[in-house]
């Protein structure tokens, strides 16, 4: 889930009202067989051709695709198995050509947020008669309601935590390395598949990665300035979910309850977070992903902990709470705001995440010019404390570390 | 909500994966003046012809009906205010008929689950040509799909905490006293007003009964076999909240701010629930409230103490989790089951509701016929603990009172 989403678009402060948004999804199956029902919620769809797009790692070592075949029989109609990092718009464009050409109806997708990006990019481009490219720059001229054109319908089968399958955006990158972010409320995926025999597949710091981001969207919903009952009760539950069972799928990846319950927790940190969303350790962890190619979990990784401290002067109870939820204390033995952040120094720690930039780029860091980029980061409305630019360089000049 | 509805069709335990569906409620508006955006909605919804469904008591009593006549203009079709108690039939048979007199395209209701009920009928009935009857027999026999109309969008604005605009059911009574329950997954209300400054007439028992019926709710899908953490994140909350704020509302009625917390715990306690729902004080509710006339939240409040009680040896540990979270302890300062039916007891009691049956209704009470009816009552079987006929027996026995 991106840093600069559709802001928390709920707060229609002059109305003296909100609007919460319920994401468009339908149905999440979840279990160690939930993969076998997904022909089922094909026919379900009314559908009858399914193009599966899906990354290298899990075409070539994994018998995903292999079961998928059994399961869905003639249905599938093609395999796209080069979704890879970062949605390439070359990889959109073939992928989106291979639906076209099979006359696919219905898009599976099964991998990190890369393929599930990559397959909402097709679900968006195959209804249409122009290329993917051409679509796509007609969805960022025109939006999603001008286009006209119904996506195709999703069902994601995700093997990571990245959350992507909830959210309604995707990210594609262009040719010049720039990132450009689309939006449509019909791309969200109609059907999320939570199997934990799929997700055994996943390599343990993958996991531990794309979890510390979960982690991190738990906690920045919770102290959001937009934060309401609906998600506090979904992200203070996740983020207990995710204490408990991060650390077990690192020291057992074959432990399939705690993948199981890792799913869960991640589906419950973002739904209906588009309400809610902000906060300053995701726009400096967008920023600084895109200045450094860092992956998205080792940026929350180096800056949540440091971002914590810094809004701990405006959001000391909410930050004892969560220290109370996950059950660490400080030398007193109260649960403290203190006493969470080196709770969560020491969760990453156990994970075997990075705790500095240093340790997780060789890139250089241009603290002043992400710094600025940070400040146009919408997200930062919502965080609890006000931000500066100075504030933000600070916190970059701590992560880098020594 | 009614006892009986489809069942937690969650469990597909054969195939070893479980379904989540998620309701298709799109939007949640919220404040003291989410009233003032139903214009926006309707226009969100490209409808253009607003049928007004509401109750005797708003349409004489409350501004509401005015106020809505402002904010919609002459998109304000016709008004229903004969929405009453129960739904009998011949009421939806002449809202159907102004519905498609007036060629409405769009139905608001605002009420409690009568009202609510009543809208979703006409939402239902009035794109089919036949007589409203006629098509809720077709609708029984050939279910939702067959018919092959969309029901007209519903924008429910509830009055009181009865939770009936986030289910995909409603019930009518037929001209016989017969109460027949209707399924389709369309019929749940697209948006959901909930303004506190219309909450604000509704008295206070009529608040606090329906509250405890939302109680009822967030104990029994928390304690329910099927249970899973999506739900108990909501309901574990939205108690909380209930219990915070039913009290506050019973003292002073224009607490705004308390009624808008019950209104959010209500929805929260039943989101996603017909994926877990089912229990004992659910099963008697349904049945005692049929054979003799009492409001659900007052069955809620003569049985499922009782039920908590027969319960308790099954559910030692959900129960005392709930003690925590509402803050009631026994006379040895621990969070226990019994402290938790005990401080229930003392909610009630606050609330000014009945403790049995006997002050609840002056019907006669033929307990062997009501226990051979529970027992075909499909909630029980997610109930943590076997039921027995002489169980149910006892537990009516107990709650008869003096």
């Amino acid at each position: 889930m991106s840093g600069n989403g559709p802001a928390g678009g709920s707060a229609l402060a002059d109305s003296g009202s909100r609007a919460f948004d319920l994401p468009q999804l339908s149905r999440v199956l979840y279990g160690p067989k939930a993969l076998s029902q997904v022909s089922l919620e094909v026919e379900r769809s009314s559908c009858r051709r399914v193009l599966l797009v899906t990354n290298p790692a899990t075409y070539r070592r994994t018998d995903v695709p292999e079961r998928l075949r059994d399961i869905l029989g003639s249905a599938l109609v093609g395999v796209f198995p080069e979704a890879g990092a970062h949605v390439p718009l070359a990889t959109v464009e073939a992928a989106t050509a291979m639906a076209k050409e099979r006359g696919a109806d219905l898009v599976v997708s099964v991998g990190g947020g890369s393929a599930v990006d990559c397959a909402k990019a097709v679900a968006l481009c195959a209804p249409q008669e122009t290329s993917a490219s051409a679509a796509l720059a007609r969805h960022e001229v025109h939006g999603g309601d001008a286009a006209g054109h119904r996506p195709l319908p999703h069902i994601a089968v995700p093997t990571t935590l990245s959350a992507a399958e909830y959210t309604p955006t995707f990210t594609v990158t262009m040719p010049d390395g720039a990132k450009v972010m689309y939006h449509h409320p019909d791309i969200t995926s109609r059907t999320v598949v939570l199997d934990s025999s799929v997700a055994r597949n996943t390599p343990a710091w993958l996991w531990s990665a794309t979890g510390a981001r979960a982690v991190d969207h738990c906690v920045e919903w919770f102290l959001s300035r937009a934060h309401m009952p609906f998600t506090d009760a979904l992200v203070v539950r996740a983020l207990e979910m995710l204490w408990r069972s991060l650390p077990a799928v690192a020291e057992n990846p074959d432990d399939l309850d705690a993948r199981q319950e890792g799913q869960l927790a991640a589906w419950m940190s973002v739904f209906g977070s588009t309400n809610v969303l902000g906060g300053l350790s995701h726009a400096i962890g967008h920023q600084l992903g895109s200045h450094t190619g860092m992956l998205h979990g080792h940026t929350t990784c180096v800056i949540l902990p440091h971002v914590l401290e810094f809004n701990a002067p405006a959001a000391q109870d909410r930050l004892a709470r969560l220290a109370e939820v996950v059950g660490v204390r400080d030398g007193d033995g109260a649960h403290t705001a203190q006493a969470f952040v080196e709770g969560l120094r020491g969760l990453f720690r156990r994970l075997g995440l990075p705790s500095t930039i240093s340790e997780a780029t060789d890139s250089a860091v241009d603290v002043a010019s992400i710094g600025d980029a940070v400040m146009t980061e919408i997200a930062i409305a919502n965080n609890p404390r006000e931000v500066t630019r100075d504030d933000v360089q600070a916190i970059l000049e701590k992560a880098l570390g020594a």
